[in-house]
């Protein structure tokens, strides 16, 4: 890792949200010290998955974890007294290197998913972008999803990956 | 089936479709003379399936069919002359009798798929609507789904689930 590298990773790069207002879409942005294929294997590898996916206080326990074309996914993260929140999935695609598309459901939520496209995207000189668009059935769903801190729980996990990358074990 | 009833099915009753400009979503209402859960059983039994979905001069095979939360599907629709449209998508949920949400893709275009959420509402009287949202990544898609001569293979899907709604087999 070179100082610039460092200095960036201080600054603490954050991920660009956009959300039209009236739409049900959510666009997210954020660039990586890292190549596109090893950001991308960051999110298909189980054992790197549970690593940085989810706020810092929260363990990540896989259940089910098959990121491939019409496979399907389950986790949960348990926070630090216990409680679980249960979270799953549907995997329309996965082109290796270059995109992940996915459902994505909250067990007390079952009525109102998204659905994920995550893009990777190879800027040169060792970096990467990641772009995500999300979609869900209405607007509503959009904008509670907004408000329910996504947000703060997405920049810590963006972080974490900033770290485990730098670390060279992703 | 009463005489009002055929005199309906007769009329050819229409989904309405509703695409607002701009956004990347499209919703579909229909309305059949049958109970919520025939129309759902319709949707998930593959005995049933390959009898009306799609329009009338294709033949359907199922390669994959795994209606359930995590599940997934293929389909293979077989023009006269031995052309071949392959779709695919996974299964987000299964509420029995309630909804269903999917992800749907074409082969040909697999970044562009939609994720459809379907709801079976009974209205009494043996009767039920169906509401389709089915919403994807950008509004390109979604205009593109519109150009792409769907509704016709709709209004003709529907008609044929009519048929064997009325033949009291589904």
């Amino acid at each position: 890792m070179n100082t610039e590298t460092q200095a960036r990773t201080a600054g603490g790069r954050e991920a660009q949200i956009v959300a039209p207002p009236g739409q049900p879409v959510v666009e997210i942005i954020r660039e990586f010290e890292a190549p596109a294929e090893r950001v991308f294997r960051a999110h298909v590898d189980p054992e790197l998955v549970v690593q940085w996916l989810g706020p810092r206080r929260l363990r990540m326990r896989l259940e089910q974890w098959d990121m491939r074309r019409g496979g399907s996914y389950r986790y949960v993260h348990v926070d630090e007294d216990g409680t679980e929140y249960g979270f799953w999935g549907a995997v329309h695609d996965v082109q290796p290197g270059r995109s992940i598309t996915q459902t994505f459901g909250f067990d007390p939520e079952p009525d109102n998913p998204t659905f994920d496209k995550a893009e990777f995207i190879d800027l040169g000189d060792g970096r990467s972008r990641l772009r995500v668009v999300s979609v869900t059935h209405d607007v509503a769903t959009r904008d509670a999803m907004l408000r329910s801190g996504m947000e703060d729980g997405m920049q810590q996990s963006y972080e974490r990956l900033d770290e485990l990358l730098a670390e060279g074990t992703a």
